[in-house]
């Protein structure tokens, strides 16, 4: 039994529904084209409650595309483990579950969402990830691997393009570590 | 002197014109969002003239995203050099003229065009990438180039993501090349 107020507990579950509602337009349709009301029309509740918990349309979004309790579990990988959790994590990526990336892109016309979405990269991956990195240009090589795992997640998730989308997840980690090997030079855990 | 009519000239230029009217608008909102009058508009010409250049919408956005003409100059290169055009093709992408391919992905939640751009990405690059690699899964392996080259042109073109968006070509091609041998197995070119 839970000691939480009944009352607590919808406005929890109605918070959970204004966010999934707006992940769900932001995705669909890119941050500018949506506003606080359809957000609220969708979830079923009043306009007003989506303003009384998060204030602004800005604040909306920041909470509905937010990864960092996700990227928390990865950063604490050691070396040899850290290829092998990020391409796991990319092929469990699913376009329901993972709309925060995806709205972010489809949002990438607005300059605060972008700044928002490489904050977000930065502060998740590849400044970690760089100061792991003992070659020459750290930074870049940390990039390059974001750049192929956000390519993975297109072809996967936004696109389904085969074979990628249909292949084993075996046979995709397997040349995903190759290749983070070769651009990051950290040791393997096989 | 050219032998073309004032008036054919005329058309051409029209037909780029409204080409690069619609490139823009479905860069900046994606393909369902834009009507064939809006995209007049834009080009300063009356719609009747986007009928009868183009037919119907669909017509019009493929022929304002092909980018097939790019792609059969890489085709031609030699294993060894392979690596580096398609990395000095991606270096060179700019938001501007490379408008085709983030006016695709921008439009990713349609069906129809993403079809259509999977089938660009094959045609133009994996099919022939694939064909070139003795390693074993070499369509995934191609896949994964195309992963890396997409992932490398968001972070630049669509996020402007520091280091990648900033740092020399040199030393993202170097990074990129290690990367691209790790994967395909291919020689280098140096």
């Amino acid at each position: 039994m839970s000691s939480v107020s009944p009352r607590r507990r919808d406005a929890g579950a109605t918070r959970t529904r204004l966010l999934e509602a707006a992940r769900e337009l932001f995705l669909a349709r890119g941050y500018s084209a949506i506003g606080l009301r359809e957000v609220a029309a969708k979830a079923g509740v009043d306009v007003t409650l989506v303003r009384r918990y998060f204030g602004s349309k800005e604040r909306l979004f920041e909470e509905a595309t937010d990864v960092s309790e996700d990227v928390a579990q990865l950063l604490g990988a050691a070396d040899q483990a850290l290829g092998e959790r990020l391409i796991a994590r990319v092929l469990a990526a699913r376009r329901d579950v993972d709309a925060p990336l995806f709205a972010l892109l489809r949002s990438s016309g607005d300059p605060a969402v972008v700044a928002r979405l490489n904050a977000q990269l930065d502060a998740g991956l590849t400044r970690n990830l760089a100061r792991r990195i003992a070659a020459d240009r750290p930074r870049i090589r940390a990039d390059m691997v974001t750049a192929l795992l956000l390519g993975i997640g297109v072809q996967r998730v936004l696109l389904g393009k085969k074979p990628l989308a249909g292949a084993r997840d075996d046979d995709i980690a397997e040349v995903f570590l190759e290749a983070f090997e070769a651009i990051t030079k950290l040791p393997r855990g096989d």
